[in-house]
């Protein structure tokens, strides 16, 4: 069986992993979120690709979910020291090495999916992850200035976009986030192998990552959405939200931002029938069942906290199982 | 008193300290050798300046006499599990920092001067550090290939350029240096300040650093030995070479490719009476001060081990002394 996961960070690479587990036979395609790269010391950092690679190959930091293992910050105390920022982005010695081994491949000429492949030449993931592109995309959030500086804003004048890292990391997306733009994004293009896979599969899942920022910017890449839907092959997600919150991160400040109530019914309308085949709620939210079915979206309430790698098994065996249930 | 002084690493910078203690309110500035710069994984990195830099400024492994005191290595570690190397060149954490501020500021735009500059604002180093020059220039050393990889070498054909910190550290100069050649200094222009500081100099002096690699680089630089020649002041050298050995290093060996013996006396008709004024042998090598005098040049024998920074400032002062004798 192909299967295709649209993934974002930690909770998209936790995903995987149950899915790996409930599907060991599986030959899976990910295609992973770039839009939160971001070029740090002059490093190019792509945080979910590498939070991917690194959960599947056994390197990443378990209890935070992202970074590496005995993670030690020796370079970036050294890099402070010289008064070179930025301070709040949490760039390990043991990752600094994958940065600098992609950037300079990067500067050498290798696509962002060639420099992929060869780092996971290393961590053997189990899948095969791609670049959603290999040109820059980079999410803006927009942010009123008067809500990090204290000073009036006004009319859209004191508005700014900052990077998504920075909402996300430094502000905590502790102010309201008012657009959230995947710059870059409708002129890029899928990269080598995207559309094929999407082609070629037998189900693609959306995991339980954020609709907005992660499956969402990989949506924005121009042929993406549209070789989803064209597959004709069944489309299943899982909810980010649980109980009206999500179940982790701050997804709903990005939500917001695109006009969509956090609720799991909510999301799934917002992804729509055209795309979405089956959607997969938690079993508090068993209420908005009949919801999403009238939306045309088949869905059923399962236990959807990824609290260890049986249970996550179980979701993704859940969502294998509604594959096979609309593909009918 | 404007002293001015020609610097390659480790030796060079053991004496400037000998020289600050010596001479404590003189107003020195170092024209730093680049020709050993190099990149590894992408970034800048500049030996010779940034031992200097951390020798004076406090943060120099005093034992081995380059790198970062207290260093880590976890970053080259990791470099060598992705099958990145080369793994022969020490690049600890601590430093890694440094070529990764120097790399995004020149990858910004930065001249290496500025650069320099801008990293000497945390080490304090006490003195004005320039690199003799803002464009790349690059020491490569001629080998015969049978030297390396058993195969039969022949007339030339046989023979391949290899960068010097390869000849150095990789090969630790265990075969002959046929010729040594500081690729790009031909074409090269002295670093902002340099020319001038020449100028204003009131002193001018050749610590024992390796006459070929690091102090012949320097003086490539099309107007270096020009200003210095023309300057009118006293230049004084201390010999690198001790009873017919260099005092560390391998000096020898770039000796033999440029023809030059490895004796004090030599290196010091080698530089010349038209830029040398002055020179410095070792006690032991007395026998040559006749040698040295009869080829124009002022020579003095006094002890040139550098064992401890007093040892070290007598032969600042010594130096400073002849300095005022031959200016007579």
């Amino acid at each position: 069986m192909r299967i295709v996961v649209l993934a974002g960070g930690i909770g998209g690479a936790r995903f995987l992993r149950g899915l790996m587990s409930a599907a060991p036979d599986a030959d899976i395609t990910v295609i992973g979120n770039t839009g939160d790269d971001i070029h740090l010391f002059g490093l190019k950092v792509c945080p979910d690709l590498d939070t991917v690679m690194y959960t599947l190959g056994g390197g990443i930091h378990e209890e935070q979910g992202w970074g590496r293992a005995e993670e030690t910050f020796t370079v970036k105390e050294e890099l402070a020291a010289y008064g070179v920022g930025p301070e709040w982005f949490g760039l390990g010695d043991r990752d600094f090495a994958t940065h600098i081994v992609r950037t300079q491949m990067m500067g050498a000429g290798y696509p962002l999916s060639a420099v992929t492949e060869a780092l996971c030449a290393r961590w053997q993931p189990g899948v095969r992850l791609l670049p959603m592109t290999d040109d820059r995309v980079e999410t803006h959030v927009l942010i009123d200035t008067a809500d990090i500086n204290g000073s009036a804003g006004g009319d859209g004048e004191g508005r700014k976009a900052i990077h998504f890292q920075e909402y996300w990391v430094r502000l905590r997306a502790s102010v309201p986030a008012h657009a959230v733009v995947p710059v870059g994004a409708d002129q890029a293009k899928p990269a080598p192998g995207v559309l094929e896979a999407i082609a070629d599969a037998d189900v693609v899942l959306f995991p339980p990552s954020n609709p907005v920022v992660s499956v969402g910017t990989i949506l924005a890449v121009p042929g993406v959405r549209e070789a989803i839907a064209d597959a004709g092959v069944p489309v299943v997600g899982l909810s980010p939200i649980v109980g009206d919150a999500p179940v982790r991160g701050m997804a709903d400040k990005v939500l917001a931002a695109v006009g969509v109530e956090s609720t799991a019914a909510a999301v799934a309308k917002h992804y729509g029938s055209g795309l979405l085949d089956g959607w997969l709620v938690d079993t508090v939210d068993a209420g908005a069942v009949e919801e999403v079915e009238a939306a045309g979206i088949r869905c059923r309430a399962i236990p959807l906290m990824m609290t260890d790698l049986k249970a996550t098994a179980a979701m993704a065996a859940e969502a294998l199982a509604l594959a096979e249930e609309v593909r009918g």
